[in-house]
């Protein structure tokens, strides 16, 4: 069949109906695509002035070391090019009445309000990570060799990785599986993309010394373990079992303090930075935006599946879907499988 | 709009082309629901006797403990009651030739060979329990006392869980994380399940005691993590952390041997039953359903996915997409999120 009658077909079936989609990170992308892809018409608000969310800020991806801006990059360009996708950016949802089929939602864009009819809304407003300002005792703030994760991938795109012999500490968990500062929850992507930055330090710096605090190595499904394994036994960075307790500055050094809970004695090893793995938490904003919309979040500010395991991607409400790490921390591929749920959804209300 | 203007409008926009799922878990069948609810057709073969995969062995699901059966039937009732999905039990592929949007296949089914047009096709073939046989040292095979996580779920099913003041010991990663003798990946799911089957031991029986033997706790995303905590502090399940190495029949009893990791010395354990968290590995069969299919299979005989994070779903080759734990072990919402999103895939190549 030529790429003409394909065409032809396609003009001939095009859903009359729009699904409001909220977030340009991987999800919303995603989502926006296969509902495009599938005739039906998507408009996309994003509250920054950029598509691609927190995939956007990363280097590489993980367990695969793959151009991360790349992907994203590739990504947008096809949802821009897509006929069925508005994209609007600095925008973001005032209010939202009406229901499954047939809702009237008000958008704030730059060039004043806009009122929009559309089908469904997928909400995909993905995650923030956690500032551990609470954490006083790891000198977050006082010290600029205390970053955290994605100021570590900042770093690491603009060449500011440390040079010569070097220590640098990576610490597990800062503000997950913590009731009393942080989140109960693990933040699932911690572990691996902490081994990631160990890898990248190592490559671009093979002089430099990497150690990696840990709680449980937490290296889920295929590839990570492997991944984990290759940080441990090709680039030589040494975990080390234990919460810290401290980070002290010390001259232009800091001393990192802990108890190793496999031998029970207490640690410390000098170091020129430390990266804290800070906690995903929910998307900023996210129990206002539920107010609007009139779906629920959990005890986090998480928005609420209907049902864990079968209706991941179904909120509280009818005609409103969810996507991505808005809901809980997840790894990209999962996320995209929710935006491409999402849009199967979103496509039977725009029929 | 009422009912029958939705119905009249959907058969006006009946897609003609068809597409084959391969495996009647929770992916396929949540792949068909959405093709069908979304005007395609599916055609859905499983090579057992009934539908529901894996997910049907369970009794509870877990991070949140509800009713697995119940919510297998009723996927398996939505599916079986839209119109667009023919489920064909006991039906396997022999055969595959064309290309995208017009595959040639040939079906084995009970009632003689059949050969469909399809447009695309969802391989949705689960995973298997790796049976720990390879595992003498624990003494599986041997001892009627030694079952695997799969067998305890019969157990509880049927109401033949271990009554009375008895002892049961739980040993995470049999097969996974281990390249002498299994895999080298994480299987993901053995550490919240162990704890679900800790926690439904403790609720049939209030007077047994739970042992968990760990290397690291792996309670990944949100709801995890809480629900081990709740297994150690409201069931008193006593984790330890360190590798069993020697499962002994003694008299009636079965004595477990492991070295403590944390504390550095060997710990022994009388039980009554020893549960053995196997690996999930490729579902049987895999590399010959690839080799018909042409497509690729990873190291371990897992589907390859394109690219490991934003085309999870796609395989090697054009037309033909990869849902559920067919492609690396995976949790019931991603599953499902895979499932969605192979459907949207498929739904492109049916207009």
């Amino acid at each position: 069949m030529s790429g003409t009658e394909w065409a032809v077909e396609k003009e001939g079936e095009t859903l009359a109906k729009k699904t409001l989609i909220i977030g340009g990170g991987i999800a919303g992308i995603t989502a926006a695509q296969k509902i495009a892809q599938n005739g039906g018409a998507a408009l996309l608000i994003e509250k920054e002035g950029h598509l691609g969310g927190n995939f956007a800020q990363l280097t590489y991806t993980f367990p695969v070391l793959a151009d991360a801006k790349g992907i994203v990059a590739r990504e947008i360009k096809t949802a821009q090019e897509l006929g069925g996708i508005e994209i609007l950016l600095q925008t973001t949802l005032e209010s939202c009445s009406g229901e499954a089929g047939n809702f009237t939602v008000e958008l704030r864009t730059p060039s004043g309000r806009r009122t929009e009819q559309v089908a469904a809304i997928v909400v995909a407003a993905g995650f923030h990570y956690m500032e551990p300002t609470a954490y006083t005792e790891y000198a977050y703030g006082r010290s600029a060799k205390v970053v955290t994760s994605l100021e570590f991938e900042r770093m690491a795109a603009e060449g500011r990785l440390p040079q010569g012999q070097v220590r640098v500490v990576f610490v597990h968990c800062v503000g997950s599986r913590d009731k009393a500062k942080g989140y109960r929850y693990c933040s699932k992507i911690c572990c691996s993309y902490s081994a990631k930055h160990a890898i990248m330090l190592k490559q671009a710096n093979p002089e430099a010394k990497a150690y990696v605090f840990y709680i449980d190595i937490r290296a889920l499904g295929k590839g990570y373990e492997e991944f984990i394994r290759e940080a441990m036994e090709k680039y030589n960075v040494r975990y080390i079992r234990g919460r810290v307790a401290k980070v002290i500055e010390s001259g232009d050094k800091l001393l990192v303090r802990a108890e190793d809970s496999l031998i029970g004695n207490p640690v410390e090893v000098e170091a020129d930075l430390v990266v804290l793995a800070s906690a995903m938490e929910p998307p900023q904003g996210s129990r206002d935006l539920a107010g609007i919309l009139g779906i629920a979040t959990d005890e986090y500010g998480f928005f609420r599946e209907a049902e864990a395991n079968v209706r991941p991607c179904h909120s509280s409400k009818e005609g409103v879907f969810l996507a991505g790490s808005c809901t809980q921390p997840m790894e990209i591929a999962a996320a995209v499988g929710m935006g491409g749920l999402a849009a199967s959804e979103a496509l039977i209300l725009s029929r």
